[in-house]
């Protein structure tokens, strides 16, 4: 199966190299010509401008800096795209993702949104994930082709969703992130390195991924027995943490923050409740 | 191998359960007897108070509610765990760690000093973790009896390393369950179960695990090439999150710290640095 690739900057050259290795014959295109050379010698057709590249491949994968660059580089191409399909791996908010979509259904043009889940390296790996929302029948036309890049999960008709759980997935990744952080900084305090600290800290993840498990169909359900540990037994713990932060004068404000979440749950009478209690918390903009 | 197990609330039996059901002979004790039914039921001695249990077994495991409790209970028991090992699974924190260990060194009492990384139903599973820290020779001559309860890992010869690092994990647990929290109520906003986010989610987390594991050499050796994504490239992307949250009315202090983070870090120059840069915006009470 042909592919095209617009845009080859760092990720869009990932992109197109996967779909090299992967045996497909693809084209490429970006505004900066110099940019070809590598997927060009590694056997990509290079196109002369953004509509010639659209009308090489059924399938037209797009990853540029924004939505706007996106929108301006397919303006004159929107006629060449009927009946073909449009991956647009840019990223962006849901609400671009559906504005685009619109424009897409508006011009006979199938089109899916997609989110990468991993930086350029990863690319061509089957363990990292690449999120894709959007027309079913052309992610179910292409899937085989857009494995060449990762593990491809499409997560629903609505083309905004892959955006949501990108924004969502940062977000856990950022507070897991800043979680790690203050307990490196915490055990660095007392002598032990980051490196020592880790490999225990990502064997931990494993079994704070099997709460979340256990906590989902709670949340859905709107019933949380605190049968494994209760806001009341968290509460006594993280002031440990606020303490032992403070004690090494490091930033307390992400501890500060947990237990002003569990003291808001604590208030409203939810003391006895699992931990996923505080989903009406953060629903109701940090008040329960 | 014989055992004792001093204190039988929910976790002190889970773990006299787990050296029973690997056949060793155990000697429990509690304050109020009736506890002591269970394991009594399923082949334990039961003492007649806590000196007699400790006389029972060259290893004293200890499991009360707090480290005062365990001083009250082993005071009239100094003399009789000369030449055994005591093992306080206790949560504490480093400092009340320390001071046992100090009390039983007075005692010529070999003094390990744990932390559960589990709650009771996991006892007994190789999966979850246990970490010890404490003389390494007694550690080394009880590991495989230790082993009945979960995977043994031995932090080193400071008896308050253990309970540094269960703070350190329980502050990594809330953080990532905050912000899996904050993803499950955007991506609910818009109709998503949190049955359906959550094993992305869980396989994301196996990512950001990634990251950590690229992370650690970085802080160790004080160096943070920004060659996967920069602080300035986060800092674009934690708006998406902000505004995102803002506008399906949740609460927005925890990606508001995680970008007040990110621009400390930028502001004090290090906008083309990795995102573990920002151990120093932690390790300097919240300012870089
Ligand atoms: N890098 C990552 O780790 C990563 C991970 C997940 C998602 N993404 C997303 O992937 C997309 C691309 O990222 P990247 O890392 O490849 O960025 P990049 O290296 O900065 O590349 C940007 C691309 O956009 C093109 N472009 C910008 N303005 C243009 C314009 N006015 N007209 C035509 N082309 C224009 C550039 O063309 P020129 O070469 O001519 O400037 C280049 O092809 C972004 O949405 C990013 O958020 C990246
Ligand atoms: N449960 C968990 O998920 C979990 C996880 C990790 C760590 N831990 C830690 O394990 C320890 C025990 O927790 P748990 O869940 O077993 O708590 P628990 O069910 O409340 O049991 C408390 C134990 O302490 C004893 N105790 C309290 N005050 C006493 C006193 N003045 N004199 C003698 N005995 C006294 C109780 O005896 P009585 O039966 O006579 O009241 C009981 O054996 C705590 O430090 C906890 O933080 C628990």
């Amino acid at each position: 199966m042909s592919v095209t690739v617009l845009g080859l900057g760092q990720m869009g050259t990932a992109l197109a190299d996967a779909f090299l290795a992967a045996g497909h014959p693809t084209t490429v295109w970006n505004r900066s010509a110099g940019k070809a050379d590598g997927p060009v010698a590694r056997g990509a057709a290079l196109a002369g401008g953004a509509a010639e590249a659209v009308a090489a491949s059924p399938l037209v994968v797009v990853c540029l800096s924004t939505y706007d660059v996106v929108r301006e580089v397919l303006a004159d191409s929107a006629g060449t795209l009927r009946g073909r399909t449009l991956v647009n791996l840019t990223s962006g908010s849901p609400e671009q993702a559906r504005e685009t979509a619109d424009w897409a259904a508006g011009h006979g043009i199938d089109y899916v949104d997609g989110a990468i889940m991993s930086t350029p390296p990863g690319i061509g790996n089957s363990a990292i994930m690449l999120l894709y929302s959007g027309s079913p029948a052309a992610f179910a036309a292409h899937e085989g082709t857009l494995r060449s890049l990762g593990d491809a999960v499409h997560l629903g008709d609505d083309a905004g969703t892959a955006s949501l759980y990108d924004t969502a997935l940062l977000g856990m990744m950022w507070a897991t992130l800043g979680g790690w952080l203050q307990g490196v900084a915490l055990t660095g305090a007392d002598g032990i390195a980051a490196t020592a600290f880790t490999p225990v800290a990502v064997r931990w993840l494993t079994a704070v991924s099997g709460f979340m498990s256990t906590y989902a169909p709670q949340i859905d359900a709107g019933a949380y027995p605190g049968d494994d540990a209760t806001l009341d037994v968290h509460l006594a713990s993280v002031e440990h943490l606020v303490h032992a932060s403070a004690a090494r004068g490091l930033d307390v404000e992400l501890p500060g923050l947990f237990k002003a979440f569990m003291e808001q749950g604590i208030a409203a009478g939810y003391g006895g409740d699992s931990y996923a209690r505080l989903i009406d918390v953060v629903r109701n903009g940090g008040r329960a």
